[in-house]
């Protein structure tokens, strides 16, 4: 008979953002006329830049003639944005890519869900806490951990704490671990590593022997020096890195969807029979059996990104989130409540007043000022008594949003 | 230390159009001024329907103001989309879905790939042979197969044939098998399969409790009456069948990329600790933690479809492509080359002259002819001695391909 997956059912009730959906919704059903101000999940309000928006345009048009028109393209994406890609994001750091160690797709939570696949099925996995939950969430999907434990870990994972108390720096492990998710700038802590704390998990990969799963999708918030604008730019990462960028949060493209992963061709797993294979060559073979390229047309509004009016809409949109992030983290600040994050992100971190679970503290947001934020506790045991806003929402809504807050009783 | 998934090590080489694209590139490298016509790939060539390109417009528009931008949108996709899906294909067969029951994605290929995963383990596959190659790798890479024999087969895997000997209907295996997947109309041999013989598998799959992974991307093909449109009009498919289904096909989105999965609430598989379980709860948790959603704007396309243009563009250009089919093997005929399908599918599969090898003669069209075909055997030990080739070229380019190959030495 047709069994499950058995690894499905140690997983909680329901993905976090859903949950926030059903409360949120629930208590819309209950107060229709409730003015609600989401920042909760980290979605983008603004629209795409111009220039993609013209490209978009042209490229529906080629479509439209069989002359033009584009059916399958590679899976890996057309050069046509791979190059832009690491003419622009890599190669001012002085990085040379082959156009063949950068993989095209359709969102970042894809492909940082779906890299797991080519790793072995015992390796040991290492997360910070709390941590966006995809990375482990996949891998509990596929059996590389064991049930949920009361304390709310699942046995098996390594836990990396950040918390104020170490300055969001996750501590190396005391064991040895051999897939290990890290994601600078942090969703959900804004908060970041400098390129010594980097180093120091970079040389920890290479004396282990360990894979690092760098998820930099928030890459172009960062406005400090000392913080890398990719792990490559460590010396020796593209022996033990694979990078994931998303052009979600860059220009928008939460509901157009555009991501690539970089898997430099150093970086190898052991098989079974002791021989070293490149991870590389394993993610082409997924990649281009489960998955057909992303649309033609979304690509071609990437690549806009990358022109001289493009970048210009970017940096714009970024600085105007940037402005609310600073909004909110100094509108906290006034309320007396502390704050972490949202220099080099676009999410800010707080503590909830007089420690309050997460739950209650976005129960009491969206109930008593009709805010929906998202709860520390999501993210992992170590988000418990924390809470995540973002600075994606529109300004006015921002503002007001500082109002209602600093006007709570907390 | 990191560990690879070695199961991608009993994968041959590179996935079949990987190296078609390969041997195709080598030859033109050599001969540049060769006027290739490709029949190979299954790839369209007509543009998107005028209706689609409408909506694609109007939707980058909308994605230019803030006050109709759209960013995360369901994962399962927007529900003017799946209602115009579930009313459109399959109300009229007095099929009733609910919204949860289907699931929008970036493209049939990643569903049917991904679909494995919220399997057990230990599940025995049944697929036909030759099939495409998707069913079968992603199997392998999960590590439900043992290691590739000499005679093609993958141990562990029940394959059933589908020949001209049996008029390409498989038998039913002897043997139990949890997840049977069939593909109607068949890709690669464009044949299908009537009510009654369809019904066989229905009553096998209740009766052994499992699971058909029903392949339909080519539905909108089907000209025949005794030929369902989807397997929910055999009575009781839907507590034993997954049915994939695409826009790539239908409306020329293979560069676009829009597909969608029904999954009945009744189609349950059993877990663990004896109880049954939904397949549609345990995909609900992969689409939403392992995927975005489908770009705004792509939906929007697929939409368009269901609108009276739409309709009615579709069905023209769907002609087109049947009319090119119909001179293809009437053209293999006239050569006196035996050919199948392309009756209810843009696919002719022929039976090579001489019981030549597929792989020769691919060389052979290639080389001689210059045409690019997809050898059958790329499909499965049981497609040797075929080849496939679509119908999805220009009118022009069909007919001279036909003139061609009735003009070479066989």
């Amino acid at each position: 008979m047709a069994t499950i997956n058995d690894n499905y059912l140690k997983l909680p009730g329901s993905y976090l953002f859903a949950e926030i959906g059903r409360r949120v919704a629930a208590y819309k059903e209950a107060h229709p006329q409730a003015d609600i101000i989401r920042l909760g999940i980290g979605d983008v309000t603004q629209p795409l830049p111009p220039a993609c928006i013209e490209a978009m345009h042209k490229a529906v048009d080629e479509l439209a003639k069989a002359e033009t028109f584009r059916g399958y393209g590679p899976e890996q994406g057309y050069s046509f944005l791979t190059e832009a890609i690491l003419k622009n994001n890599y190669e001012p750091y002085g990085l040379h890519f082959g156009t063949d160690e950068i993989f095209v797709s359709d969102g970042s939570k894809s492909d940082c869900g779906n890299i797991q696949e080519i790793f072995g099925l015992t390796d040991k996995v290492a997360i910070t806490d709390p941590v966006y939950p995809v990375y482990l969430d996949t891998n509990v999907m596929a059996g590389r951990t064991g049930e949920l434990q009361e304390d709310g870990h699942f046995e098996g994972v390594t836990y990396l704490p950040c918390t104020a108390e170490n300055n969001f720096a996750p501590e190396l492990p005391q064991e040895h671990v051999d897939m290990i998710y890290l994601c600078c700038p942090n969703n959900p802590t804004g908060t970041t590593l400098s390129h010594a704390e980097l180093k120091k998990w970079v040389d920890y990969a290479k004396k282990e022997d360990a894979v690092i799963l760098f998820d930099a999708a928030y890459a172009a918030y960062i406005t400090e020096d000392d913080v890398p604008r990719t792990i490559y730019e460590i010396e020796g990462a593209t022996e033990v890195a694979i990078e994931f960028r998303s052009f979600s949060k860059t220009a928008g493209f939460t509901g157009t969807r555009c991501g690539y992963t970089i898997i430099p061709k150093g970086v190898t797993g052991k098989a079974a029979d002791g021989s070293r294979v490149d991870f590389n060559r394993l993610w082409n073979r997924r990649h281009t059996t489960k998955f057909n390229g992303t649309a033609y047309i979304v690509q071609r509004g990437a690549a806009a990104i990358y022109t001289e009016e493009g970048k210009a809409q970017v940096k714009e949109t970024i600085a105007y989130y940037m402005e609310n992030a600073r909004l909110i983290r100094e509108g906290l600040k006034a309320a007396g409540i502390e704050a972490y994050g949202g220099i080099n992100a676009p999410y800010i971190w707080l503590k909830t007043p007089n420690n309050m679970p997460s739950w209650d503290f976005f129960d009491k947001l969206l109930t008593e000022v009709n805010i929906v934020g998202t709860p520390g506790a999501g993210f992992g045991p170590c988000g418990e008594g924390y809470f995540r806003l973002t600075a994606f929402g529109g300004r006015e809504n921002t503002l007001r949003a500082v109002e209602r807050i600093k006007k709570m009783k907390i």
